[in-house]
């Protein structure tokens, strides 16, 4: 699991050639592959979800259900969920709960009345002794009484609400994933759940930095504000050009690199508890909700 | 702990004398109190944590340590901690957690480096099946590696940010309790944890009661935003002159009743979960931290 390419990446990959609403190849691709499916950027959430527990797609959800709430997910057993809910609670601006499960509960109702996380993501990623162990696109056969899933919200939700502001995110612009950094910032540890903050990076003009300090002061349970601006080797980070997660994205002279806690921070620590078993969603194949993003807005 | 009067509530009128800065006679006998004791408004909240640690105070906090975060506690076994953190969780409005602590650990250095909850507080109530078992000025017999405690925000925090922003609060005017209701909106369950929303009810003339959604909106921490607005009897409240908790404030007219989610809320879940064994602080003997009420302010 650690070596493995944290899946935010490709979601935010796929998310934002969605988001972007640009005529790239790959947003071609995407339509005509959703179209075979029979779904659309228009399907409604639980008509996408239905063709999930069809299987009639199996990859990722960027591009689709644009503006409603994805959510990055994480299965594990009753006695670490204990930690994981703490170490969540501990670190809000990294790890922003959307949902938390009952043990046993494979329902999510605030999120929508009829998701049934063992069938409803289109592809899921299974771990033993924090190895990779397979995929599926199915987890009916491994559900178990102690299973406890935490919805975990995401940056797509909050990018929406830049772009409707007005704001370029250059990343989009290029086609490029986000950067993203481990940063020398501690998070706050649970039990075995423990390590670096990371965040991702966006090159701002001084005037969208601060709107986007205001735009995103109001999504707290997306990540929320950014946690910091402008002086990367502050927070350990010593050159922009290598990010250690996605994309390398260009500062253009006379513009600040603005950093915001990433969803990547909370399936680093997971990787580094190396648990027994634990099940989350295959990167970029996010589990749909029937929340609006502008819903988690806090005013 | 069902039948006993919410804790809050006498938190409530404590420190609503204080924050309120008019000088009735319960601030002055206060006063002369705190001076006896050697402390004062002015005590640094580790002094004030001192002297509750020498047994030197053992009754209210209420206009101790005016700008800083007071926070209600409550101490649960570990096997109920996980049910009670996820109660927190799906009800953040009247169960804004400021802080949890790991199971056993008697420290909370996200609020002050020098807390140790068993000695710390004035004064404890011991819960026993749910019933009062007791009161004591420390804990510290009674502590067990199972125990996690909770700390949970209250709406002193709130009010402060309400009266500097030159809102007048009637309850505090008048040197009385805040008006407390059950309504018919019930909270999302945990386990053992249920019960109907509770609410504080302040009574605003139109524009105040805008400006009050404005600024309480930015402090999620302590409640946050109003839950409802002008017409009680939706929300199950027959009687504004009938609070089921503390004392009935005026409605005059021209203003609206404003709502907010109550910190009573997860006590009353509490005590419905009738737990073998808790403990949380005596009536008004909050937790005194050293982050300012400002601090707790989204933006």
């Amino acid at each position: 699991m650690p070596t493995d390419p944290p899946h935010s990446a490709s979601a935010n990959r796929a998310g934002q050639a969605g988001h972007g609403g640009k005529d790239d190849r790959a947003d071609h691709a995407d339509r005509a592959d959703h179209a075979a499916a029979g779904i659309s950027a228009a399907s409604h959430p639980a008509e996408l979800r239905a063709a999930f527990r069809a299987a009639r797609w199996s990859s990722h959800t960027g591009g689709l259900a644009e503006r409603h709430v994805q959510g990055n997910v994480v299965i594990v057993p009753r006695e670490a969920a204990q930690h994981f809910l703490l170490y969540c609670q501990r670190n809000p601006k990294p790890c922003p709960l959307l949902a938390v499960g009952d043990a046993g509960d494979p329902r999510l109702p605030s999120l929508a009345p009829d998701i049934d996380i063992r069938t409803d993501l289109p592809r899921y990623r299974v771990w033993r002794d924090g190895q990779l162990a397979g995929e599926r696109t199915d987890i009916t056969p491994l559900w178990r009484d102690d299973l406890v899933t935490f919805v975990i919200g995401c940056s797509f939700s909050f990018e929406q609400a830049l772009m409707d502001d007005g704001i370029r995110l250059r990343h989009v612009q290029l086609g490029r994933n986000v950067a993203m950094f481990r940063t020398n910032i501690a998070t706050t540890p649970a039990g075995p759940f423990a390590g670096p903050l990371v965040v991702t990076m966006r090159p701002l003009a001084p005037a969208a930095a601060i709107r986007a300090v205001q735009v995103t002061s109001r999504f707290p349970a997306v990540h929320g504000a950014p946690v910091h601006i402008g002086e990367p080797a502050q927070i350990g980070i010593a050159d922009l050009a290598q990010p250690d997660y996605g994309d390398a994205v260009p500062v253009l002279p006379g513009e600040l690199p603005v950093f915001w806690a990433c969803g990547v921070t909370p399936q680093a620590a997971l990787a580094q508890a190396r648990l027994p078993f634990a099940i989350t969603h295959a990167p970029g194949a996010m589990l749909v909700t029937d929340l609006f993003n502008q819903q988690l807005a806090s005013f």
